[in-house]
């Protein structure tokens, strides 16, 4: 097997359905967005510590549900005969909203914007935090162009709330305190 | 407190002064990418070396200036009432100048290009470079749609500078030395 | 010597041959990628493990040529006088190919996608697979209102197959095994 093709080196591609598309096309850009955002998870697991490594299950879950987004967002819209297999109802939002409670219970209540960062752990979960909302902006971009799998957004919406509440877990986690950002009005109410 | 609010489930949200705008805007764009980079900042004290410890409180500084900067770019034109909160003379350019200027000294002189990269905290703080001017493109975008507040462009692009500075000086500080880039003119004067 | 030259505090920059452009222009943002995208190969070099700092060597070559990508991005399509360094039988790409097609034998066979990660140097290599192909996303936008070094886009389209190909591989020298994606159909041929 040769992985590279050398179909590609003018500069379009083919999404799941055979259409050609410029490799600038607004949904390449958002699965290609969603395929880093899926590196850098794998990047924060590699470097989890002792203590935060209770999250490895769910974070290798989380790039499984990630690469249903991506072939969400690869389909074609005149692809007919294709379905999209991140469902509605595939309890994921619900699953990430409960994780999100927990973690939120077990860490310090703030009012105040916090600097993202802290432990390792914890730093690497704000990154992975704000390359999901750039996701999140990109599939917006797409989505005024063409119709997407709506539930594909709510997960990846949520999935950046989970990411913040997992970083300052990460923080109890690893005993380090959250700083905060000093000229913050009481935003978290 | 619930963080998540499932408000932005369908590609809206909110800036300072209640304007709505798609999550794809030129604005959010430029304040996400300010919080990315603040993230990534967070990374780069996370995994400062005993030698580059020293950068410790400076980088947490700009981190708050960072989140001076996205409130600035979070506040709605159209709202008369707020203030920026980022003021020309507020001496943070002045300050990253006079770090500047103390870390090129310390630095061996260079008239090529040099690989970006060294020690762990210098490659870090070179990618901490890119994405800050990554923000400054957007901000630029911005700008051409929007007013802004001027001062942070030139605060962002005086940061880039910054971190370049502090990346050869964190490569002084590990022991390592840098590598020309082999096909560079003399660029540096 | 002072790196910061104020000029462009105000959203404007030059490009090799003198043409002055908006910061946020497609060309500024191309090889910005690759200065990203070149900061992070430093990353990925800087935190190699004994097992895999046999990739040491060919990753500062890659930012070698990196540079030369970024200098041939950067260069007005007006300037008549300057030449692209970048040449169509430099080599590089067959350099990959055949780097590539080793990385490829010594790996276990694949059908399946492979969720990205496994070992700090695999999880970062796939980072920089993604980043490459954000920059490729870049560069084909740039190419469709001004004309580019074709050569820059092969290698580029190239080097995200080549970071795949090298994460697998820097897997199987950390002993760690690629777990596949759940929902993959047999993509691989
Ligand atoms: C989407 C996509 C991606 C996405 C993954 C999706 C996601 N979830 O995010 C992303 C961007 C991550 C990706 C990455 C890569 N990809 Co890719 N990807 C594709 C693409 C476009 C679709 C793959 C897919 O999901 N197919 C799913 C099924 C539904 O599609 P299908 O097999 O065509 O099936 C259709 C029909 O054939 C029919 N059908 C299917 N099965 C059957 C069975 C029967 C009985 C019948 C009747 C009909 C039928 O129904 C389907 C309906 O449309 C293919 C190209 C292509 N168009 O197939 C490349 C492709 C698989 N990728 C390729 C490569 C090289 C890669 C990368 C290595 C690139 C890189 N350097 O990063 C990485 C590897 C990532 C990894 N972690 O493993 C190559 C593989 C080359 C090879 N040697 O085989 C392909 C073939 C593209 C190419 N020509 O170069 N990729
Ligand atoms: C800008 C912003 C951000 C920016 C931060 C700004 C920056 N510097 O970069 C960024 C992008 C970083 C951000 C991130 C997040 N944010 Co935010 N953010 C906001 C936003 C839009 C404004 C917050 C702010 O700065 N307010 C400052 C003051 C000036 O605004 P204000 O309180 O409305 O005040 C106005 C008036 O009320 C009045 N006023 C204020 N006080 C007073 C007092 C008196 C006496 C009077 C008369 C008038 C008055 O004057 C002001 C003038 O306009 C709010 C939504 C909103 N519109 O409020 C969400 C919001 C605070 N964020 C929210 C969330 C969830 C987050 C994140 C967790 C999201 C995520 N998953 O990443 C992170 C957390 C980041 C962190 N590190 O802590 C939620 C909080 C929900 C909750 N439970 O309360 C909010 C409410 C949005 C929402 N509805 O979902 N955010
Ligand atoms: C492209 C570029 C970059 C690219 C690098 C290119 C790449 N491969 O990706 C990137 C984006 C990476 C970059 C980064 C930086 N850069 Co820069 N960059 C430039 C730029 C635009 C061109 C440099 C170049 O390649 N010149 C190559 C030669 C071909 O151009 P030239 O010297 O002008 O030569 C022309 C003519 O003069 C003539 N010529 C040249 N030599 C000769 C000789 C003879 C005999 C004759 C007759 C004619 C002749 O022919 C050429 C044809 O056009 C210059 C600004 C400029 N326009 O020069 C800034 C510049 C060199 N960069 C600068 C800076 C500060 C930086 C950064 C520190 C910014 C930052 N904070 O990140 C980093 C450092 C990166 C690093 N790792 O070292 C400053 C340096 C200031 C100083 N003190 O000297 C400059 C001068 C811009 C500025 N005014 O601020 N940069
Ligand atoms: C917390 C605040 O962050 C902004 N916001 C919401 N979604 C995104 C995103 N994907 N990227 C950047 N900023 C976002 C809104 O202004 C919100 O109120
Ligand atoms: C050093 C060189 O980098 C380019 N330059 C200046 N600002 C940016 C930015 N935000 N992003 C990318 N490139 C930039 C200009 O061409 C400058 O001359
Ligand atoms: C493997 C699949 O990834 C997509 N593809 C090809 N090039 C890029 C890129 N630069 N960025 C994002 N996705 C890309 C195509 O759909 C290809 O078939
Ligand atoms: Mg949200
Ligand atoms: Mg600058
Ligand atoms: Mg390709």
């Amino acid at each position: 097997m040769k992985i590279y093709t050398r179909t590609g080196d003018k500069g379009q591609t083919r999404i799941i359905g055979n259409d050609v598309l410029y490799k600038s096309a607004p949904r390449i850009n958002s699965y290609g967005t969603i395929d880093e955002l899926n590196s850098l998870v794998g990047v924060v697991i590699a470097n989890l510590s002792d203590e935060t490594s209770i999250l490895k299950d769910e974070l290798e879950e989380i790039q499984q549900l990630l690469f249903d987004c991506g072939t969400d967002l690869a389909i074609s819209p005149t692809d007919k005969k294709h379905e999209f297999i991140f469902k509605a109802d595939n309890g994921s939002v619900d699953w990430l909203e409960k994780k999100i409670d927990e973690y939120t219970e077990k860490t310090p209540k703030i009012q105040k914007f916090i600097l993202p960062g802290g432990s390792k752990t914890a730093a690497n979960l704000h990154m992975a935090r704000t390359v999901t909302r750039r996701a999140e902006r990109e599939i917006v971009g797409l989505m005024q162009e063409e119709p997407i799998n709506d539930f594909v957004l709510k997960f990846v919406n949520r999935l950046s709330d989970y990411f913040f509440a997992a970083a300052r877990y990460s923080n109890v986690l690893d005993g380090v305190e959250d700083i905060q950002y000093r000229n913050s009005r009481p935003v978290f109410r």
